[in-house]
């Protein structure tokens, strides 16, 4: 066959044609490919703004760090768990008392380029002219006081706010949300702040909220959201995806009967394990976002 | 044609060729490209009806005008707060006692080509044939009473209903609906007309809701659906669409305890912030409906 | 490049070339296009069983009649008011007291070739060994004794099912489903037949739902799913679409508190006006399912 | 034509030009179709991990076995009855004893060269490095007591879990259900083993579940989810399906009455008949599922 393939280039112009036409083709196929990977909900265009001269590598010295983080902000807007709304964070590897983040967009637009660094008061290290979350302060906050904590999200979940602003108690209902058993404290702006617009935009605010959050995994806000922390991205998402699930369910729950939630005994347990194999709905989750351009 | 085919070929034919094998794949990439850009939610074919023989651009001094009128149609229809009923208008620039709004059809096929001018009773400008929305009223009554008024839309959405047929206040639940604040009225058709088909179909109807909505930003129409009313068209499909969301979590906090809703000073301060970022969530929409055609 | 380029071409062979590429380009960008057109709802694949000697069209007079048969089972599909089950018939316009319908198959993927004709009992006028409905003697039976009605669709709706089990009347909660005004009855297998396996499987079960159903548009059959009737595909179609709404939306409404429905006088006026204007969400749902191959 | 034809062969290049054209377009339109087919729920890449060494057709006399099973991870994944979690099998026809599930890993990603055989204990008989369900021995402990079990699916399905911690009990609702007329008992790992991690982890916690499920077709799992078990695939997938619908339906049956729930008799007769003809929804599933790669 290599003869003939031979013979078949040496007859001179079906040499460029034949690599033109496999060219055109493969982008054809590319473009097709392209269509396959991505997800259901609508994939908005990235409209990048501000040029990073810094290439965003230099941000981590992990570059997976850099992936994981445009993956959860992904993953975590297409499971519905932020929409226009809300962030995700995670502490330096360069330096512990900073942390990464996008700037101010829509998560489901950010790419690499969009990551930037804070300092440990939740100022940027180097903005270059890009706005930042006006509560880049929760973030800054609880990596002050939660050395434990390498990773944030904060939602504006519609199924956690009936919790928030009733003062009902999230509680793990199923094993999958085990974690829940650390507490889920609703922290309210009126008490010591009165009226506020409800941002946690200082660090007055966050230091507030780290306070009630304490050693929780999740911390519920009053009339506006809830925060999730963990010790790595993949739990952080995981988390932040599971109190809603639990939240509806529990509200289900609530509604059929009185509902046997798991004993402090059965939460620890379950919680380990479940955390312990994170790896495959979270690889699960990033095959269902592609491939980010 | 064998002949001729084979002298084009034979003449540089490797030039038409190849022109005519990019043209080939090019469509072809362009049909790919055409399926990664449009929304999860079933892309309707549009049928033009009507051709409008000024150019639509005449119909505003800022072509962006009509562009975010059409915009507005296709986001509100997917994000589910506009079916196959419902409409959106803009007031005009060029005389702010006329109003734009497409020509009846659904708002999912709504292109620029689609939008007429209204004068301040409702009636078409220069109609031409095309078909205008019977309640077109409640627009035409709203901005004579409400010159802080730019943007109106009307909505028929479920979530909404229950609301309107209990006597159920809508209330902000948290800081992304403060606008409700304002108020959410419901005006009853029943009162005042008796029996009627439920629809604004004039004048008169519309100046009765006009008159029941007050200085709020939004109002239910028992029995029907709702209006919501913004000094722009970002912020009055923000409106609309988190209208609906308060909606869905106030009935579910009620159902699980009593709501601690924002506080008049909370509600102020978060309306304002909020409705000052409206840029991002706007543009996420936007890229959601992506290039339309 | 170019050089080599006319040399291969010289070979003659690209005459033929350029022809099969332009083919094997096309359809391609044939198969793409077929991406652009369907729906957001799993597409799934028609799987031809039985092939019909006899062109559809000579079922109707009206090749419309046919179409839009085809087109009501994508759009109850795609609306899920129709899964795996279910069946939409309309009356015949050649011989009155025949009607049409699929053979038995999944209504999503029904086509043109899958219409069969029933006579007054219900029975394949020519089978030729395909399938029918179990369930076929609901459409028959209605059909005799109700002369007005054009068009019907049995629906295993979960929305509905739970009135169907309560006994909860369903009435019109809006302007939309004003229709409802003409009732809602529930038919009781247990009632007359004692213990059977649930279905309509013979004209005296179909006889006695047709006495139940009177002359309303809507009856439900408990623990099993519910019948709309029109005089027309579009608006039966539409009504069963507008059952389900109004079941979520009246569940809601009593859950939030006691609901003002429409008056008499208001539901007559509002199924008026709006089954006028059936043909804008027609049109949109026959859009939204596209070419249907 | 014919001549050209000939001549373009005779060339020699042209001949494997025209070839490697072929191949290139056809890998394009093959693309094509892959977007065709698949469903609108997220679309996950495959991640092979482990190569079987076996061919997978060597795990069972009847291919179509391993295919069906593969088919039912899919469907399971897409009609949101499985998740990142959860698992389905079949008993081997080979050695009844045994049964093959796929190894560890996202149901919704599974391919026939996933699936691996264990024994009448849930041990792997032919692990080859790859990792196996923690929770196999729910499918290994229910072939033992149960001969008439050919299929096991488990579910953490979200609307199942608030019956399994109010202790309220699945009925059937409507006919599709009847299936649960054989029962749905409330397995709690805390009756007999106390504080554990929810997980079926071992022999002994698999025969308790087993001992409670009896002769049901499903059984809940406190705080965790439920299996359904079937003498064929086709309706263990069926079931699982329904088990979850009818959860919903029952719920919101209860919020608004009393249930009229299906008599013994009712349900004996809807189940034998719904089961009969699963094939029509068990082949639009897998239409909706599309060509698995």
């Amino acid at each position: 066959m290599d003869e003939k393939y031979g013979n078949a280039l040496h007859g001179g112009g079906s040499n460029m044609l034949g690599l033109r036409i496999g060219v055109l083709v493969a982008v054809c196929a590319a473009l097709c490919a392209a269509i396959v990977l991505p997800a259901a909900r609508p994939a908005p265009q990235a409209s990048p703004q501000g040029q990073a001269s810094l290439a965003p590598a230099a941000l981590a010295n992990d570059p997976k760090l850099i992936e994981d983080l445009v993956y959860a902000n992904r993953i975590l807007y297409q499971q519905d768990v932020l929409d226009g709304f809300g962030h995700v964070s995670v502490r330096s590897d360069k330096d512990p008392s900073h942390f990464l983040m996008s700037r101010s967009m829509a998560p489901a637009l950010v790419t690499s380029n969009d990551i930037m660094e804070y300092d440990r008061d939740g100022e940027p290290v180097d903005a270059r002219g890009r706005n930042s979350y006006v509560e880049r302060y929760i973030h800054a906050a609880i990596y002050r006081v939660r050395p434990d904590v390498k990773a944030i999200v904060h939602s504006h979940s519609p199924d956690i706010i009936p919790y928030s602003v009733t003062g009902t108690t999230l509680r793990p209902v199923y094993h999958v949300s085990a974690f829940l058993r650390l507490g889920a404290p609703i922290f309210d702006t009126q008490e010591g702040f009165g009226d506020t617009d409800m941002l946690i935009r200082d660090n007055k605010l966050g230091d507030a909220l780290a306070k009630v959050l304490g050693n929780s995994g999740v911390a519920l806000i009053r009339g506006h959201g809830f925060v999730a922390v963990a010790n790595s991205i993949p739990i952080v998402v995981y988390r932040a995806i599971y109190t809603q699930t639990n939240a509806r369910v529990q509200a289900e729950g609530m509604k059929l009967g009185t509902i046997k939630y798991l004993t402090p005994g059965e939460a620890e347990k379950a919680q380990a394990i479940v955390e312990a194999t994170v790896g495959r709905p979270w690889e699960l989750w990033k095959s269902q976002v592609g491939k980010i351009q």
